[in-house]
């Protein structure tokens, strides 16, 4: 009889769908060594009754304490707005729970210290959700570049852009007020593409950025006519370098017209190159020099030769939505939590994912190079 | 409170799985008027027991003729081989079940034609699983057609590539053996471009056709040294005449090198061109006249004023997998229902494409062009 | 000192442009075993003279027989009417000419006997200007398939669009009236398509075709209101059986929205796969079964490494344009006088291709099956 | 009678050819107000005098000066290595001839700014070759950004990648060293996207950037064994801001694996995008918010509806090649000439980009932000 490892989720919009349809779809398609069970799905609003049923949940709570409180939960999933993470994790860990945590882990650096050294502290595992990681066809970038195929990096670049609020009469939003939002597109995008170049090509070890804001005012909903300033960035563009020499180039956007979830990276090694799109997420282009003839070439990752997550699926050419990333998150937690190891991307990872986002942060305000700071972690 | 469907799905091999996937999707994601409740699973094997629980459903049974007769089940969905669509499918209907029915509906039109009659007499609804009319880049392509935005339709052209058995010791299967299997890429492959072609086009009226295997005996596993002689066609090609004066061309291969699930087509008329590719079917292709400047540009289907499924995913840009096309299908046979009306495809769509596959069919053997015979479906 | 060949050029329009074109480059570019003279522009009309001086010609004439009968002329170039080939051909081979003769050779196969016949009498060197094979992606695609990269080949499949008429109000021209232009898209395309077919994958054995009027009547511009029939086909569709077993399908449409000047085909074999496109006629897509990982790659034939033309032109990634293909026709029919030997695609090609394009007409006429008849070209 | 402008060429390697290529094709192609002679050809070397014979060129000469100082030559092009350029073409633009010179037009500042006088205090016309601006869909792309279809610009990112010298193995060359290259590809090929940043999007007024050499040492070719330190970056990255208050985002590389002559641009506003790569330099893809349905369209821009310069090329669909820059190039200059007017991009525009190139380098340098001086150009 398999262990059951209860769920709490806190937080039921966007984040919340996805992650609860994980959870529905993970025990189907994968053999797992526990019995992952949909216990308590936590939020506010008077739909959460009817979501948590709709959803799958056992049971439903509004308030956070009582989800990190309920000793039948094992695993608490945060998936609340980015200024209440370090709070509510902490919270988690302290009280034994294993933790997993949306992106960005934390509004900063000092933040994300305190979580990675709580959730060590007690001893318990923790993700940080860069779900990326988990779209096979990254997989198979990070293992290509892994085996030496690419040789030495020499260039790295993503971008993620959308359009969204590209309508200066689309109306303001909490998204665009700074105290709220803790951040703008650098930070929400950019801790995505900031993971991957870590994962894809190792540490950062400086950086320069510039930001901005293209439309200065949008108006109010609720007051025709009245407009109220924006205050985080619509877009970034910054450059690093790495710690094993190769070169960074960056850029989010909310404001780049025709892309809708648009990430695309680009390695460029002494050995050859490889690209990826979100937006065909089921490919990866890659280039191996000296074959004959030469070219970039499309594979579709949905052959279960490339891919250890793709044999659960369906036959090759059958392609795989953007929901399935977290699927494939929760599986490599559950694995840890019952095999008894520390899964990635861990609160390091997003700790150290902050601080690069601080130093862009820093770059782009004093018009400078900035150095990233990396904490020491095991203190 | 709702009104409770009781589905019982009789085949629980690789169609059992997506549309038991389907099943647990389903309501997490859509508002139905109606409770679809996944009740019975049917198939054969030590593994079914196990599963039936890890699909989610509540029992199991070894005989489809069980479910069938189960007074407590509403809607008989049948993933069965093709040559026993026929009997199943007709004695649910007698028994007043409604029927989803995998394609192609039938080994011939005449059997076809038996199931139709069998279901429009006992009064159930009836649907045929093509589920690419259910990708909503088809969805759309077929709306733009309907808008006469593409004016008059001249071209349609439909490629269905594969190439799982390319190595000529890819073992012997019994998909090999026409006996067991019915048909090869021709009938089985073709049924779905078939009923794209008329989803999108209209009605075919004539038709010429090859086929051929590639590999004329391939390897027992059970017989080292051993080979069996194959049976159905590796590949097909074929011409249509459309009732509205279009001309079409069609391919069929398990044989394509580099091609996995690769159904392509292209409609072009007087007005614009459209064009899809089932690896990338997020996306749709379009080319209006007169634009300026004019050309082919790739719509990412995946914003919800482009269509009615999409508002119940994700946000833009989050693209849908494969299996999502079997929800898609379970909506339009549940609402139609409760709906009281009959949905699409219907039987009379899988007769209709039944009669087009037998023209193919005489028009290979007999090396001429051959008209389609519609039979009096209403009799 | 270099032998001079002088050149003498029947037809001034599109074609007498791009092989004028070909001409003056041809000497910067490759280096020759002769000296090719720009002799003698032959062509009507009131413009001759200064459309000779602009394109650097010494002289021009306006009757085709002054040409041929001039002594001081070796090699003669047909760019004339697809009706008058045969006449000039003949006879400028019966005056000793060497002839260079715009595609399709011939009206029918008992015109391209008579021309192939009266070259070989007159052991002059004869080539038939089928130039997409001077592609040098065309090229490598053949030298590829040669050296067996793709295994044994089971299809083929070439489409070629444009959509110049495609609106209805297009006025009349002589290439609607088939007494003028003797074919319309399923000869005039369908000779470039069956010649690439016959070079990659080798001799057509039998066809099924169907073509089809799609605007049945024009206007006349010069009379307002009033329309004129059409009688050359917009458009047509083929299949074919090849001598080594492989399976053809082929488009040929002026009607197909969106479509400039894009012919494509792909090629699969039991080893791999290739495709190209003439609107991106410096790349190849290869494709080859068991690398690691699979897919189809984009390779930019534009390296020196892959082909003997591109040398004589610019370093890798710097694109050729259309009318290359030209030069590189002349400079395989220079070569091959001045070395002594038959170059290729000669008129044996074009009657071979002839001969295919008369079945395909049969094939839709009679609607069946046709097989090719194959002169004794020898006798 | 027309007027006759003789040309003299001066550098008959790469360019040389190319320049000389254009001056060949001109005066068929394109109907100008004078008859462009190629006078003389100086270069270098024991192949000058075939090379000038093989190009068309009248005469050939081994000094500049006497080029310069030939009274019948109307004409200069300077096509020799980098730090030549400024002393020739002052010389030129003083003995009063019109001036064409390659780009990067200096080695910094200072010299352009004394060309840019020079050229203007003799009352010549000068051009510089940045001859991507003459790439039909370079064109077009301006045209839609002036007529206001991609309302206010955003985000400009452009990429140059090459990698030829990818091979750690690949021999020393002038190219590496800076005191005879001047510049790697930060300014070589930097120059080249600069141009079309300021082209499409307008000034830039500060920049941050860095560059790197991966391979700092490589074999000598006559000394086996021995390496020779490389000066020249291999590869750089930029930010800019731009006036009018876009952000840009630079790459420049030689050691980008896959990527021949791989230049790529996109442009984001605030009612479209439009993206190009000059591999595939005949089409450009163009996106405007709110067509329904919404994506990025394949413009093929060949139609001369879209381009003055196509009507005199071919038909719709017939792709021109990379040379051909330099024919439209040239047309620039001589309808200039002919026409009393100044051509762009002038020695002005040399001027402004080596503003920012000397800004970027003192950028990388420094590491820092470093804001662009523009100098009075007009004292």
């Amino acid at each position: 009889m398999k262990q059951k490892l209860n769920v709490g989720l806190i937080g039921h919009k966007f984040m919340g769908k996805a992650h609860s349809h994980a959870l529905r779809d993970i025990s189907m398609f994968f053999e797992l060594d526990c019995e992952p069970v949909m216990h308590t799905l936590c939020g506010l609003g008077d739909d959460l009754a009817a979501t948590a049923a709709r959803y799958g949940w056992q049971r439903h709570a509004d308030s956070w304490e009582a989800v990190i409180n309920d000793p039948e939960i094992h695993v608490v999933d945060v998936c609340t707005p980015g200024d209440t993470h370090c709070r509510i994790v902490v919270a988690a860990a302290q009280a034994g729970k294993h933790v997993l945590c949306e992106k960005p882990l934390a509004l900063n650096a000092a933040e994300a210290l305190e979580m990675y050294r709580a959730a060590q502290a007690a001893g318990v595992r923790h993700l940080v959700n860069f779900n990326y990681r988990r779209v096979p066809a990254v997989n198979l970038a990070r293992a290509l570049i892994e085996e030496g195929r690419l040789g030495t990096i020499y260039h790295f670049r993503a971008l993620y852009q959308q359009d969204w609020p590209l309508d200066p009469e689309f109306p303001y939003l909490w998204r665009f007020d700074q105290t709220v939002a803790g951040a703008g597109s650098m930070a929400d995008k950019g801790s995505h593409i900031v993971d991957l170049a870590r994962y894809l090509v190792g540490e950062i070890d400086e950086v320069a950025a510039a930001n901005e804001i293209f439309v200065k005012h949008r108006p109010l909903s609720e007051q025709p006519g009245a407009r109220k300033e924006v205050t985080t960035d619509d877009a970034a563009v910054f450059l690093a370098r790495f710690t094993g020499g190769a070169m960074g180039l960056f850029l989010t956007s909310r404001m780049s017209a025709g892309h809708k979830n648009c990430l695309t990276f680009e390695v460029n090694g002494s050995q050859g190159s490889l690209s990826f799109n979100l937006e065909r997420m089921n490919e990866l282009e890659v280039c191996f020099r000296g074959e004959r003839p030469e070219g970039f070439r499309t594979v579709m990752v949905t052959d279960a030769a490339e891919h250890r997550y793709i044999k659960n699926w369906w036959p090759p050419g059958h392609v795989l939505g953007w929901e399935h990333t977290f699927v494939h998150q929760y599986y490599e937690l559950f694995q840890a939590i019952t095999g008894g190891y520390q899964p990635a991307p861990s609160f390091l990872d997003g700790l150290r994912n902050q601080e690069v986002l601080d130093a862009i942060e820093v770059a782009a305000r004093e018009k400078r190079w900035v150095t990233v700071t990396r904490s020491e972690a095991a203190a």
